[in-house]
């Protein structure tokens, strides 16, 4: 691989692993934070430190950005000059805020792409890692191979904001998955039961739940849900019990109560029998913005 | 194997699925049910069917329940004979319901035995169905054949409350899954992206995560929290980011509230740097009654 010129804006846990592996991958790469101190470790394994975040940008072609927020991002970019330069942003954000950046980035005469982040401390820039892009298929085409670099590239188009979009739901998956699991282990703890034996026979059994799953995808895709699988009635049932029993053994958690009130309102207007994927109708009650695209 | 006498009490589809299970295993299978219509498809099958529950339990050893809740699995065996009986019940409930069901079946002269099944319909009775059991050792050892057509056995111990700690903690981890879901695939609709291009890339991603779920459980065990890990500071902040990018989208879900006011709790103690895993602390602030054992 050609040796490249890379810019890193942002130092934090996902900026510093980003440098590394740029770095590891024989690239002239140049980083930039608002506290310098950050930055000590890369110095010494061979990175430039840019003063400002201008210097910075022009510094490289390739700049790849990953402060703490959208805020952030906008604070470190406003009044850099981006002309000609491939803007990869790896900040998290909403969809909109990505296709702001996007604009702006247009308006400045820089390609922009925004990638979400896949990967555990321990996996960042191996194959494990996985990064979603969406934006200029020209910095997705020409930057490839030190993409390639950070982990499995996928990019889902040229809408800049379509990769948050798939980054807010998978988070908002993550986030379900990881509260379920605290609360569990909580549980766990008050009934005498330690997480470590209670967590591989949850893992296993959250594992064979995969497929009902892509059976529920189906069934939301469609909007057909079928009477075979667990219907929203059982479950209605169930998360009674369930919701009474974690009061009996004193450790509530109101995320149970959130979920329930989907399924409630399923039962509410006749659907019982219907499969337990329908709850998802249930957010455009909750939520009157919420509307079919 | 020898052919067994074996009564079902309760014909949700639980029970339908035990009955079928059995007579397939060759046993003569007796089944009740409070309303009697849905028998019909097991006594063509070859099943005995009871007038009551106490006709039922008098033509096996082997009893097995399934209904829909403690207070009906009360009912069903209020004022009938269990002199000698070996009590399997599979009804959901609380920990404290198990033990008293154990401690009523003992004055009464039963042995008893409550587990908790994992199976999606599809595979209840194959080697991917498993069920947890705890109570009576002596059940579990004399009716193992029969208990392992079934599914997988795994014997908890002696406490008959212990199968249906596991059973609360699990679903509640399974349940935190499922609303993670349901959530992605209402804010993934939002964004005019199909919940079935979704899904796999979530499952793998939820796939990768698990490894940093054992981490924690050992953190939890321990009470050692790490700072290598995913802290409860750059979580905060990504829960408030997508909590934002949630409302904006249209998607709100109150689930992801409840899991920020653990983590918020931590932060505000003072343990931003600390491992995610420490938000499980919080229930005991959460919950007055939730105690370390």
């Amino acid at each position: 691989m050609t040796s490249e010129a890379i810019t890193v804006l942002g130092l934090g846990n996902l900026g510093r692993a980003l440098a590394q592996t740029f770095l590891r991958g024989g690239h002239s790469t140049t980083v930039w934070n608002r506290s310098a101190a950050k930055a000590s470790e890369l110095l010494a394994n061979g990175a430039s430190s840019a003063g400002t975040a201008a210097e910075a940008v022009a510094a490289s072609e390739l700049v790849v950005v990953a402060v703490l927020d959208h805020q952030a991002a906008q604070q470190v970019l406003r009044g850099v000059d981006v002309r000609g330069r491939a803007l990869v942003n790896l900040t998290s954000g909403t969809p909109d805020e990505a296709r702001e950046l996007a604009e702006w980035a247009a308006e400045n005469g820089a390609e922009y792409l925004h990638g979400a982040v896949y990967a555990v401390p321990q996996t960042f820039g191996t194959a494990e890692s996985s990064i979603i892009y969406s934006g200029s298929a020209a910095v997705h085409e020409r930057w490839q191979k030190q993409l390639a670099l950070l982990g499995k590239v996928t990019f889902l188009g040229v809408d800049a904001g379509r990769a948050s979009g798939y980054d807010v739901a998978i988070l908002s998956g993550m986030y379900g998955l990881i509260g379920g699991f605290l609360h569990a282990a909580a549980l766990a703890r008050a009934g005498g039961i330690k997480a470590t034996e209670l967590t591989p026979m949850m893992l296993s059994w959250l594992t064979d739940l995969q497929p009902a799953l892509v059976t529920f995808a189906e069934e939301i895709d469609s909007e057909k849900y079928g009477t075979e699988e667990s219907s929203l009635a059982m479950n209605q049932s169930g998360l009674a019990t369930l919701i009474r029993a974690t009061e009996a053994q004193g450790v509530p958690f109101a995320a149970l109560d959130s979920l329930k009130a989907l399924v409630d309102q399923q039962v509410a207007e006749g659907h019982g029998a219907l499969s337990l994927a329908r709850a998802v109708e249930s957010f455009s009650v909750v939520s009157p913005r919420f509307a079919r695209s």
